[in-house]
């Protein structure tokens, strides 16, 4: 019997009637044929407010006792959700994470799986159950404690479900209705992908496009899961949504798949940092160790004279998100203090944006960046930092030209048409 | 190390405050020396919220999906308690019923206890574990999937740990201060009880006392669990509550202990039914099959002539609660037209009220129950039905006469004066 794994987020299970309508979508695949595995997170706001009991009672709670009172919310869900399909004569039952027994590691409120055995539920599908309802989330560690995977980890499980049970797909279902070439928001041309290959949807994902959670892709393309973004407000079939799949999959595809954007980031800049080995992770070791997500790096060595002698000296460049500017800046000045690192000044700029374009063909395509940089240059935006990876070029603007950039370069890679 | 159970109803863990003061209980006790197990329900609320998630689903819902649902209400509440220890420096931790475990029959929404094996538990205190927190209410089945006991379940999971782990003592914390001579709404002269008989607290809940589940006094009676209601809104030590506990340890008793009531009875009355053997139970199945709790029966045989023939009449008269009357003459009107019982008349009387007086002392004791019908007499209250048992008076009486009878019967028993 071919398997689907289904997945419903927070807000696509907020109430009966919600979980009704989830249930009336599983039904529909039973009817195709599939036995189906369904991942469901807690109705949204219950973790929230399991979460805040939490650190009310306990600002430095023991993990295993946050664990076992937050991974409750799924499991009332999925015994909601098993009931509904019941009365919609779908066999169904509940499978809580210690029931399968879903198996990871010890390392509470952040666990990783370590083994999904197949047993317990394939027995039940055996004995005519045709829908799993498992509570996302959530597991076992070895100790028999119960675990959950860390936020946005529902996503993370049904991959993981998939994988394990070698399903056809992995459907997340969510509130928005698939993956799009921009924000729409931005501009009303931004069309949905059909397919995205899951490269790409990693480098959407890290720069703002909040759909999926960046480990449940990444899981997926390392076991080649089929996953497929889908509206659960709509009526859907097997072609709705935006696929997410290996870039084999993807016959004809544009060089640039999609343009992402950053709004609130900051751009910080070492003047005059003394260029010697080792003075990169004389910087950035302190800015990891204060929890400062530096994402884009530039380095330019020059010359300067100092007392007389002439030597290596470079600004080094960074940018990481706005609210982290001051952790940032502090840990530099105490790194200097201690005489650690040494420059001239600390130049912030608070007032950037990054934009970016993505796409695997831009790998067998030259040009990509030139044109990038004629669109953006057409518009008379300035390129303050630049930065490049395989599939990714992006680049920090200022923040007052960030729409206008989105939309040059939408237009300019010609994305609100098809392939 | 000397154990203690604890157990804690939904008011006394209401919230995140009450939560605090009951772990504050339990602190004082760890002191005391006690290794200590904890007993919690669900925050008061939750139950009923998660109940008519499900019913509302489901209507004739899968019980075992019922029982996932609902427990976790107590898996919250455990893993707060435990957090709020941990904040208290006492080393606790939170026990769902599966890691215990909690040994079931499958009997889902009303399982009985198999088994609680102690290993896990033991294993733990020894390893320094002071406070184990256990999700009252719950188990589970020999199938892996979680039962629940039924409605007041965790007095009857504080009982059963109390006996598997030969606990000191079984403190049940709740909204009263203990156990009452009778009802303190009805006479400010009633009197908290320092000590109660198992037998007599079950006729005093089956009466109406509603601080007890029945099931639970019946464990402890069979286990001779010694068991404390105590108020977790008052500071007690070990002469607070009321100790339900095992006759012989109760020295000087009273003849009569309590005075218990029960407003809302009906009195129905077959007339002249043809008495022949078997026609109690031709009655009675009836009834029991319509769900009517029948409380109270007599019999009065008398003579009829009945087409000039002298036959055997009775009159058969029961109690019931007042909401079961419609369900109670239905059934009998039924098996009237069916042939399987004959009656010239079905009287029905729902003004009336059940008022008892129960004690252990009565066995040995002779004149109570004239004593008890003078006192009513004085006050000019007729009695219409009396029923008797080894501890244990009842009479039917109108119900506007209900508080002068419970006020007259507690005077003349002297029951606001210690033995």
């Amino acid at each position: 019997m071919p398997l689907l794994v289904m997945k419903f987020g927070g807000t696509s299970v907020a109430d009966l009637d919600r979980i009704k309508n989830a249930a009336e979508k599983v039904k529909r695949e039973v009817e195709r044929g599939y036995d189906v595995i369904v991942i469901v997170s807690a109705m949204s706001g219950k973790t929230n407010e399991l979460v805040g009991w939490v650190e009310q009672t306990s600002p430095l709670y023991d993990a295993r006792e946050y664990d076992a009172v937050v991974a409750s919310g799924e499991n009332v869900t999925a015994g909601l959700m098993a009931l509904t399909l019941q009365e919609m004569d779908v066999p169904a039952r509940s499978w809580q994470g210690w029931q399968v027994p879903i198996q990871t590691t010890s390392a509470h409120a952040s666990a990783r799986f370590v083994d999904i055995p197949r047993g317990n539920i394939d027995q039940k599908f055996a004995e005519g159950m045709k829908v799993a309802v498992v509570a996302g989330f959530q597991g076992v560690s070895p100790e028999g404690r119960i675990t959950t995977l860390g936020r946005g980890g529902s996503d993370t499980t049904a991959v993981a479900f998939a994988a394990a049970f070698g399903a056809e797909r992995c459907d997340i279902y969510t509130d928005v209705d698939g993956i799009y070439t921009t924000d729409p928001r931005i501009t009303a041309k931004a069309r949905k992908l059909e397919k995205i290959a899951f490269e790409e949807m990693l480098e959407l994902a890290s720069l703002g496009a909040k759909v999926l959670q960046t480990r449940s892709v990444e899981l997926a393309m390392r076991y080649k899961v089929r996953l497929r973004v889908l509206s659960s407000f709509e009526d859907s079939d097997a072609n709705s949504g935006t696929l997410v799949c290996d870039e084999e999959e993807i016959m004809e595809s544009k060089v640039v798949s999609g343009v992402a954007y950053s709004r609130d980031e900051a751009k910080m800049t070492l003047v005059s940092v003394e260029d010697r080995p080792g003075i990169a992770a004389a910087i950035f070791s302190p800015l990891a160790e204060a929890g400062v997500n530096v994402d884009m790096i530039v380095q330019n060595i020059s010359e300067k004279n100092y007392e007389g002698h002439s030597v290596a000296v470079t600004d080094m460049t960074f940018s990481c998100p706005i609210n982290q500017v001051a952790r940032a800046r502090k840990a530099m000045e105490d790194a200097k203090a201690a005489g650690e690192i040494n420059f001239d000044e600390l130049v912030e700029d608070t007032e950037v944006a990054k934009v970016s374009v993505v796409g695997i063909g831009m790998r067998s395509h030259a040009g990509v960046a030139a044109k990038m940089f004629d669109a953006l240059s057409v518009e008379g935006i300035n390129i303050k930092v630049i930065s490049t990876s395989e599939i990714k070029i992006s680049v920090l603007i200022d923040r007052k030209y960030m729409e206008l950039a989105v939309q040059a370069l939408h237009d300019a890679f010609e994305l609100d048409t098809a392939a």
